[in-house]
């Protein structure tokens, strides 16, 4: 099992060091940890996912959400960003999703295309930014080439880069999927080779061995293979992302397992807010009640 | 057989010569030859490289080993060099990898995006660079377009430039494949041509004869085919790497064709790293006393 | 049959002209008529075209041997010019070949990418830049392209722009072929009218009726058809170049006629350094005999 | 007394880390000090410098000096390293002098013009560059502006700075002249307000008490005012200047008080070339010895 | 004695090197020495410089002379250049002067604005750029940023830069006079400094002794004086200026002292073209014969 990676430990410059300081030890529970509230969905899946609780489709609403529940942070688009952050600009951080892309062509050559600059996060005062990067996707000279140009401006502006590495494309379906084992062990790596400052990975799933590489075909129980996602990613932090909506007791799980394998934090967002209000705190605190066990000093 | 060509006859830029002067003459052995460890197999095959000795996974440790084993160069890409090159700074040199991919998709039109740049390497404090060009990709376009760049750049700020001459794509394949004689004679030609300080090239292997083009169908004698290529890439310094971890003996004997041939050294990844921490010291010592029978004054 | 063309009727600026004057009047018989020796088959062919004569290989040999031979020019790559032009600066022209792709992956849709640029060619005290049109190939809107930046660079740099004019892919192949008085013709008149200062054609085939367009279907002479290349390429200079190694006699008959045509000069690499030494200087000596009857005041 | 800055300890990028780790460790007596063999005095006063050693005129000598004498470094300006440097690349570490004068007009709003950048820095394999900061002169606001260019580019491209910090100018000899406590003092601390990574100053004479503010009127023993420039320049590493050639017993004194307060090292010219070569080694032999009393970990 | 500098030694690149080989080894008397006429009076002193022979004030009458007197270069500003080069493009080397001044205001501050760029030199077909330098001027701070860019420029196309070197200005004035031996040995050394692949002097007159520094007051030959000028200026190979017309026994003498010395050639202007034309060529050939003693293998 990995330790927490720290901070100072972490290889940062100054500016990102101070921007990452702020989002883990001045919000949520100040402790190391993080727990964020993505809300691309709007743009990643359309609104249909706001049905389940239409109040959901209102930015503002889920800022509020964000600030009562806690959380460390905030991922939203530049076009919601310039027109809701203002209201709650420093209350709670935000990070800026630079990326991203409907889901109505097929995702067999996936790309997600830049909308947004660092440039843009700093103006608007996020202490993050985002980007998607389809690992193993047939696209990924055009997606490598906008991505250099990201992590050239947030190095260059002391801005974290936070890369949610997802692996997709028709390639990746032939070798097992994107939930397995081995595709999600390696984008995290990937992320991390390609200078990730945090990286948003879903839960692994060793069980799905079908196309697998060899290395992946043995048994691996859940725990052993979040451990090893986390030591793949060595110095760039963990996030792990809830997913679509699925039973509490098995996000609950999922969540210590995350955590006790080194993990930074996670990253839920329909599991938070496709339910009413009060059940979403309630869920939100039972989150943080398991962070509160992993501090890192 | 030919003569290791001398720095001073190899037509560098004052930068170029200072930096290639550092990693020959005052590293590793200080006698001319190299030894290097890429580690970017993280990016290129995914951590499952790393099964066979698990702390292989932690960059950290592999940083240490290329200064316990007297190596010449670390290659590495810009993620690990951002966040683990620091703490040992100056200790070993830096090979920084511009370009990269991951191996999920097929390699019928293979390409290595960029996603680093020379300008990155000077600000890590690298004293060279990595470009991987996929001879025989339909993908020669886009390859020499983004490699022209790096030339450029390399050029204009003196940093030396090694190339990864790897024949690839279903043109290869069709005309013998990419580890015959001709393939690698031909790679390491091209480097030479597109203007490489140095290239990096898989052993050739005569006996691969079937659908080469009809001077190669003839015997060559392993050394005769090393020394061929060597002589192909004249002022471009040769390194013969280790590809995958086969036989130790097998390998010695290629180390020992390569620096007959007139190669300038080595890198080796996977042959050192796949086996536990003093039996990589125990191989490298051995790779080590053949670089010591082939000193460039 | 056409006088050849006066420099100073050529509608050059003044930089072009004064290269052009270099290269034609200060070098080889210095009468206004050109050898060159080009050396870019490593890149173009690959490494066996050396087996022939091995010393080939060493780019050390030829520039000696275009010096030896009173050559007018001689042309390569960057790689090369990088790292051998600097021993013979200023004592043979350099061309510098800006283009340039391997054999391997098929011609269907001929595309010689960029490596080097007209700065490269300036800052390496070259005194003309060659570019590879693939004339008729299906690529050819990302040939004009490329060509289009070049041209602009060379008219800017007042630095000749020598144009290989190549009919070259699947369309060409089904219209009579590479070689064809249709094809030949057809190239040097669009090297003309796209702005080069020197056309590179290789002698047309006037016997190669089939599937040619119904103008070429008539019998022509040898000669009608040199004559009329030259004639479309009008304030264009030409070239004719030597092409694969055939028989010495076909080469100094078609070397005779191009002159008869109004060419400028021959352009000869394997016919000249696919044999030894002496033999190849004696071949050469041939070749100035014949330039030596069309002096150009 | 302070200890001596560790490279950790510093505040560091990798690059300058790197490049600062390679001067102090891996050349001079490898112990984490410095001597630097400055020689833009040809520049500075004029090639009369070299009256009293006429061999000292060659820079080929200088270097040779450099690389006998076991020096960390030696100092020239642009033109010097441009023809210079290549025969001696990587050998002994370059630093490159980015402004200069000539000492022919009046000091009493001196500056020191910019004929050099990083870029050229970089460009030639540097490990430094030196800027000549004129502190208290009136000409500070065309001096800061230019500085603040070079700090730009040495942060951006990892390459350590070294400020010359000379206070001068007609201000300056009003307020007690230029070697006065107050004014070395003074200089140390604005060459760390601005960003030096390494600063160069002359040793502070605190008996120069005449005219300099209150707080300097005060006895300081030499000691006493050396430790107070090294601890006012704080992670900015310390370079002790030998100035215009005087006693030896006095220079040997003065390096043993600078080492003892902390400075990282010594940077000698006339005071070692001003003499036959024998002489010179065995000057530099004694301040070597002075050296290894004060390694740093 | 200094021995004249070989091209080869000379640290320069390779386009500098061609160009410095075409003007010394393919023009005038191809023996490495060179014989330049200047013809940029017309700018720095005005057309009344032509009324001892009134068609020097035709360009074209210049250009003629020096063409039939076997010069290695004529030397212009970019308007006569433009008007008057094509004619003879490639048959005398091109030297563009990109500054220059009217006489008409004080030198007190003297400083030579530049009125072209090395890219119009590379444009016009020029093989090598002039730029003066007031050494010693108060306008030393300008003087030395747009020198900066033109040898930049120069280093980045490979273009000869040949500085005029001339101490200038009220602070020369003081200390001894333009013409000292001090003044021209400051200034040929600053031009090395700074980066001069040439350097354009005056005679030093070593008599000249009132004010000028310490070192300069003892009694010094003229050829001790010379010798001290050239050896200054190391590998910046070192022209010899006529100067304003005077005694032609005089002209012979100084032009023996400045070979003797190790000087790479002449540059005589108003020397020359001050009298009728075929006094004018009497007058080269008597130069040409001192230069010819001088040969630099």
């Amino acid at each position: 099992m990995s330790a927490r990676q720290r901070l100072a430990d972490c290889g940062l410059s100054a500016g990102k060091k101070a921007r990452l300081h702020r989002i883990l030890y001045k919000h949520g529970l100040c402790n190391g940890t993080a727990l964020f509230l993505p809300y691309d969905q709007g743009l990643e899946h359309g609104p249909r996912d706001f049905f389940a609780d239409p109040v959901a489709a209102d930015p503002r609403y889920i800022v509020r959400l964000a600030l009562e529940g806690g959380f460390n942070g905030i991922v939203i688009q530049v076009g919601l960003a310039e027109k809701f952050y203002w209201d709650f600009a420093g209350e709670v951080p935000l990070i800026l999703k630079l990326n991203g892309k409907t889901d109505i062509p097929s995702d067999a050559r996936a790309l997600s295309p830049l909308h947004a600059s660092v440039e843009d996060a700093v103006r608007l005062g996020a202490d993050a930014v985002g980007y998607t990067l389809y690992v193993g996707s047939p696209a990924q000279d055009a997606d490598f080439a906008q991505y250099r140009k990201v992590r050239e401006q947030a190095q260059r502006l002391g801005m974290p880069l936070i890369v949610w590495a997802y692996p997709r494309g028709e390639a990746v379906e032939h070798k097992g999927g994107k939930d397995s084992f081995y595709a999600v062990h390696y984008a995290a790596r990937v992320a991390s080779e390609l200078g990730a400052d945090m990286v948003k990975v879903n839960f692994p799933h060793p069980e799905k061995r079908v196309d697998v590489p060899a290395a992946y075909a043995d048994e691996f129980s859940s725990q052993e293979a979040m451990d090893a996602v986390v030591q793949a990613a060595n110095r760039t932090l963990v996030l792990v992302s809830g997913g679509s909506r699925t039973g509490d007791d098995v996000m609950f799980e999922k969540a210590h397992e995350s955590m006790a394998a080194g993990a930074t934090g996670l990253i839920f967002g329909r599991n938070i807010w496709q339910r009413d209000h009060d059940e979403s705190l309630r869920f939100v605190e039972r989150l943080r009640q398991i962070l509160a066990k992993y501090p890192t000093p």
